[in-house]
């Protein structure tokens, strides 16, 4: 196969990229961005390479704990449960939080076989078991996969006296976290409220 | 800069890809696709580095000549003129066309500093003059630059008692070769007219 139709067949292990937008983005790049284009192949090679979960909050870095986890400036006493790293990244560009982040990278779906082993459960209770967190805030998302993870979420805290609480209501219903405005994200995790 | 940072920044490159897309791209593929990012990552360094023009027809090609100008199959009394490589494809893929193509990469106009040398035009001039080619098909895009384009091309065919024919009615009008339906493309190439 021609090199250029193995690039537009290669470029289709994007999400949302079809035959027809994997050709463009082949042409554009062999016609205006041939720099720009070495560079994606360098660090995409070096991404699926080295980066790994983070031994400590499990989002994703190339090193064995990441910069969150390893800042002497952040709050130990707080931590915020997401599920995914683009919600950890929306919650720290939409608002000042200051505490640390654990990653599930999913959320329980005991149908498709992710009960809290896949989460990392046992690695969160184990950090609980530690006497450092005083406050778990869940970010789950707001759907019934989500909720279901949150109460699960709760009770591990509270084994361990520490005080669960979750975002606000403001995040939309059955929408996805990582969507949400600014505005309303920053709005929903400083109004939180303790999960009684 | 975090490792995940730069690749969700350097997947910018590719057209249409804005933050929260790249960052889309970026996840999907370290939680669900390494070995495809990773063989993305080979052909495009190896596109982006090997990737030219063919000699004959300007089409992008990692060998001297492409695959259909070394073709021994096919009709070297045809030589189909077009804009761009994504217009070729089209072609290829629409018609049961067996001549030859020319790849202009782009279409005369003045204003932006491209004129007949930016398309190639004195190599297809020398083309036509060894003889062989007896039609030449005008298959730039319906726009006013295009139709700018085709006259030039056919008094250059003309010189050279070379036919210049254009693809028949049927392209819309204002629309990009590249977007047309299989079936309409199909038609007005089979319907094309020669050009008095
Ligand atoms: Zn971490
Ligand atoms: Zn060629």
């Amino acid at each position: 196969m021609a090199l250029i139709d193995q690039l537009i067949e290669a470029l289709r292990v994007l999400p949302g990229v079809g035959p027809k937008s994997a050709q463009r983005m082949a042409y554009h790049v062999l016609e205006r961005e041939r720099v720009g284009g070495k560079r994606l192949a360098e660090v995409l090679a070096q991404a699926v390479r080295d980066i790994r979960h983070c031994a400590r909050c499990r989002d994703f870095t190339e090193t064995e704990i990441c910069a969150i986890c390893a800042s002497a400036s952040r709050d130990a006493h707080l931590l915020c449960a997401v599920e995914s790293p683009a919600d950890r990244l929306a919650i720290e560009q939409a608002t000042g939080y200051r505490g640390l982040y654990f990653i599930l990278q999913g959320k329980l779906s005991p149908l498709d076989g992710i009960g809290p082993r896949e989460l990392g459960l046992d690695q969160l209770d184990n950090r609980m078991g530690e006497g450092e967190i005083q406050e778990l805030i869940i970010a789950t998302n707001p759907t019934v996969e989500g909720e279901a993870t949150a109460h699960y979420l709760a009770q591990l805290a509270r084994r361990h006296n520490v005080r669960p609480s979750r975002l606000a209501h403001g995040v939309p219903l059955g929408g996805e976290l990582e969507y949400v405005d600014r505005g309303t994200l920053s709005h929903a995790f400083g109004t939180r409220s303790e999960m009684l």
